[in-house]
């Protein structure tokens, strides 16, 4: 009876400016997805849930409804067809879910990725991780109703990653800059992605994008280059963010109390609430993060959250 | 009596995806100032055309009106204003055109330029290139009714300039990977600016957008690594050129042309008639150019055209 043991961290998706393209994986907290290995098929479904814990009862238990089995179940298809490897024994899934669903965080990416690192694992690393990443985002859709690749990919590859393309799939990794961290808070309500997507318009004045693209590309450039100053000038987003910011109880005062301490600049993780921060220092992303705790316990909105400080993480989803 | 005669080069702005925030600029062509300083203030003026060559008879002779005097009054006024120099004496200015008009090769970006670079010398040097380029930019609007920098940048500073911000304007250099070479041919017809920015939606599908900044983010990015295959890529427009490519006869010919010969990507130079190509080796930057003076010559379009081969600049405007 072989059993391995997932792990996928926190992702923050959009990254102010790089909204549908661009997101990072930071190093804690994350999901743990642990697969057992069973010679005989149960049923007739080739993935079972044990358990799921740390969701609050919130999760399918059926496997093709439940992001973490259900890119499990596409990806034993996808050995099936394209690697030869007809799997006919059984998969017992647990899914130890640290992370807040409908945060920002990328809660589904993460145990989407966890699976599959452990599935591919389990069964002789048939797949390299960029495969993998097709199922992520394939899963992303099911928690979601949207495809998008900006959580599901740093999942499994780490570092911030690009998006040029979603067809073809184009995928560019980025490795972070050595002194940036990021500061991630989360406040204790629920923003639910489809919802978040749901308030943003079909189209937008070129002029808007113009700006937008041209944060982008100045942040691809802060990046590449460990400019630090130019990373907090293009953290800005003229198109999401101005319509989600409403969203979440206390934006601007939480974003002000993050710059006001030091961060390099502020922005809503993914489709939020949770927002995140960077910072050229530990010492100043835990500044922030105390600070953004602080703007959202104050009485107009009395929100208690969550806090990580955490590097930008190089290595993606592992096996534990 | 001193002389001092300044050089700018042709540049080519947007670079597909980056409209309006992406431009470079090539080594040759380019256009040529002459200052001459004289001790004595001629009329109410303090700048005169002496003449213009290479425009047929195009060009306005009114110091008000034409740009490369029009920038350097812009500059005397500023250095009076911020610098304390209160200039008493009267600029003779002679300006040389090898660029054409209306080519998409900023023509009027680079008589700002050298014009700019020469009155600053003349005057020993009270401006930074940096201050200069705002000079430049307001030439822009002068020619053609836009403010946009993406030739006005790159013909002061050179390389690849990345505008992050209009207001404030935040300009980005980003120097070019070693062996990269761009092919411009100039079809001899011509497109105003003004006309090709007219044909280009107010608002665009936020599908779009994501589309386009993907894109810019992963040129910037291709341009940072020297991956040619990514610059390649990238050199996607889904913006401009779907709008534009119909007022250039044979676009999707010429552009064909320029990959077939190994070319990594091709789009419209500026607003257009002009292509420009991007190759890895000298030697493919003069085969996709030859194809693509061959395309324009085809029956169904017939255009005479020019052809230049060069690397990317990254002195930007200077002294002869």
């Amino acid at each position: 009876m072989k059993t391995v043991k997932g792990f996928a961290s926190a992702t923050v998706g959009n990254v102010a400016c790089g909204f549908d393209v661009l997101g990072f994986a930071i190093t804690e907290p994350g999901d743990e997805v642990t697969l057992t290995l069973l010679d005989e098929r149960k049923k007739d479904c080739p993935v079972s849930i044990a358990s799921i814990t740390g969701d609050g009862g919130a999760l399918p238990l059926d496997p093709k409804k439940n992001t973490s089995s259900f890119v499990v179940l596409k990806f034993l298809e996808y050995i099936r067809t394209h690697k030869g490897v007809d799997f006919s024994g059984h998969i017992s899934l647990e899914l130890k879910k640290n992370l807040p669903l409908s945060s920002g965080m990328g809660s589904s990416a993460a145990s989407a990725a966890a699976a599959l690192v452990a599935a591919n694992e389990l069964l002789g690393q048939p797949c390299t991780k960029m495969e993998l990443v097709h199922f992520a985002i394939e899963g992303e859709r099911v928690a979601c109703g949207s495809a998008h690749a900006d959580n599901a990919a740093p999942a499994i590859l780490g570092n911030f990653v690009l998006i040029r393309s979603y067809t073809p799939l184009d995928l560019i990794t980025i490795p972070p800059p050595k002194d940036l961290f990021c500061t991630l808070v989360h406040p204790h309500t629920e923003l639910r992605t489809s919802f978040a997507r749901s308030v943003l318009p079909r189209a937008i004045p070129l002029k808007t994008a113009i700006q937008q693209w041209g944060n982008v590309g100045a942040l691809i450039t802060g990046l590449l280059t460990s400019d630090y100053e130019l990373i907090g000038r293009s953290l800005v987003d003229v198109v999401a963010e101005p319509k989600r910011a409403p969203l979440i109880p206390g934006f601007f005062d939480v974003k002000q109390a993050a710059l006001d301490a030091g961060a390099l600049g502020c922005s809503i993780a993914g489709s939020g609430p949770s927002l995140f921060a960077f910072s050229s220092s530990e010492k100043t992303a835990r500044e922030a993060g105390n600070a953004m705790q602080q703007a959202f316990l104050s009485p107009k909105t009395n929100l208690d959250s969550d806090m990580w400080v955490s590097r930008i993480c190089s290595e993606g989803a592992k096996i534990l």
